[in-house]
């Protein structure tokens, strides 16, 4: 609790100057005002984080969260359990989704087991099990408070240090069979949704089960009462190690100045776990893609978030994160490397 | 006419086996299909174009046809006629908005001269004036059709060489004062639309000068009476050399089983274009970003196009298209570098 704490008391607001002399330069450069539109934004933005109006943003890594859900035995997803642990092997190998995205970006790959069952074999998984998986959130809380502050200062632990070491951009993956399901849980707490409004497919689970994840969301809830207002009570309860663990990313950047780019549905699920805690978070971080989950348009709602990636995807691991990576940095070489009309000596519009 | 006769001749259809051989892979990719959505859809629709179910698109370029609009005379634009041959100097520079988008993305930029008023000062820009700027359309036809097949004729010139040297990924992009007037007549006619539902402030034209370009707009249209049909009549009568222009590309790149990447408002106009030309060109076709100029929406829906990037831009050039860039490589990457579960030797959905 402590390096959460120390951690969140780190945040600030914004840099609402250098953001100021931002929109200052954008606005004059040799482009129609606000025709570069959501980049424009994002230069803004990244000036606020930064408190730099010229931020890099060239040292890219994706810190993807692995971890099993006891949820599994009622029978939520399709795949077998034991695919958390050899993606888990496989991403940190690059050859997944994720891995040959950022290999397009220019983006490393931080694999961390946060509570995948079994022993992960690929040694480049950095192994902070808390345990090996959740409880089942139907039966009581998926994990107590204190695991799921531990989880959270895991993805602390891990951001902070890849910040240390010259990361200036980090984004969020995961890899959880069933995790779909603690999303959902999360999204229906602290939206206020009815599970049945918003819970999908997840991984091609076939719609003859649906229901069966559906009973599972509500019992969850009814059984554990989460709290809504507080973050790490709902995340303890009906969430799961890889969700805490990206909150804690999201904790780590806002509070080292970095942004964090959030991938689809349960990177979402893991932000308002993240904002619940701690609203300012909210400001450091940079929406991605639409998933294709069904619930996704309400999470990303819930946070004010519009997806500036349209490409129906739902793989997770952070793959829309990591497709956003080159549009955000084509924002700093906007800022970076156009002139303004001044600078030209011209005065048109 | 030749060359625009020799090019379309060689249009073939997509190259179905390979798209299938393609599919299937994809379909058994270490992820759960369909899970990667439009970016599968790119791999196959790019198996398709080239044949190849490893195709490469790593040598990029944008082309960026500039010309000039006599309907300026009309009042449609708010910035100086003169910024066109200013911007097409500093496009050819490599400093404005998709000269920095294509820094990041690894890309070329080729700036032709189509119809520029005036003498281009940067000598990088490609010298192929049609004349220095269309007719004033509201008057009378923009330019002859003669003309018009000359200004396709650039673009299937420019493109084929590109494409000779080793391009195997084409954008499309623009610079002209004037031209959201021009694409709008054009999408007013064969879309079948009222200008006045579709018709947009372009590069921030105020609102209440917006009435002069509806009405521009209707009067080129009901003095030349273009035929629907007829994708060269309708360029001729109310577009513009560059959106001539940029359907030859589209046309070089479908000739030469090159994929080409669509920016936005006005190079969708290109695009009906060439597609009323030659409708299998559609299939060579990428669609980029959701231009938030007014007509936009209905310009894609008319070629059933889904843009996969939301970011409200609307400054052209071919910034979009080389957004996408990133992601049409990802799609590549996915397709080589990621293993079937067969290969991984394990058999998990």
């Amino acid at each position: 609790m402590d390096l959460l704490n120390q951690t969140l008391v780190k945040i600030e607001d914004l840099n609402k100057k250098a953001m100021k002399a931002t929109k200052e330069r954008v606005d004059n450069l040799i482009k129609p005002q606000r025709s570069l539109g959501k980049v424009e934004d994002i230069a803004i933005q990244l000036a606020g984080i930064t408190g730099d109006v010229f931020p890099n943003v060239d040292n890219k890594a994706i810190i993807c969260m692995a971890a099993d859900n006891g949820v599994y035995e009622e029978g939520v997803a399709v795949a077998a359990q034991s695919v958390t642990n050899l993606m888990t092997s496989f991403i940190s190998q690059g050859i997944t989704g994720v891995g040959v995205f950022a290999k397009q970006a220019g983006a490393k790959i931080v694999v961390v087991d946060v509570g995948v069952i079994g022993e992960v074999k690929e040694k480049k998984v950095i192994n902070r099990k808390i345990k090996e998986g959740t409880n089942n959130m139907v039966i009581g809380p998926a994990m107590t408070r204190e695991e799921a502050i531990r989880a959270i200062e895991v993805g602390i632990d891990i951001a902070s240090k890849e910040i240390e070491n010259g990361v200036n951009l980090l984004g969020t993956g995961e890899m959880g069979i069933g995790n779909t399901t603690s999303s959902t849980a999360i999204l229906s707490v602290i939206g206020g949704h009815d599970p049945e409004d918003i819970t999908g497919v997840g991984a091609n689970l076939p719609e003859e089960k649906l229901i069966k994840k559906i009973e599972a969301i509500q019992k969850a809830i009814k059984v554990n009462q989460p709290k809504k207002n507080d973050g790490i009570d709902v995340v303890a309860k009906v969430g799961g190690f890889d969700i805490a663990g990206m909150a804690g990313v999201m904790i780590a950047g806002a509070a080292n100045k970095v942004p964090v780019v959030v991938d689809g549905y349960i990177s979402t699920a893991a932000a308002i776990i993240a904002t619940t805690i701690e609203p300012k978070v909210k400001d450091y971080l940079i929406c991605s893609h639409a998933s294709n989950e069904k619930g996704a348009l309400a999470a990303s709602s819930l946070l004010g978030f519009e997806p500036m990636l349209n490409l129906d995807m739902r793989l997770g691991e952070g793959t829309g994160a990591t497709l956003m990576f080159n549009i955000i940095e084509a924002a700093t070489y906007m800022n970076k490397m156009m002139p303004t009309f001044q600078e030209t000596g011209i005065s048109v519009v």
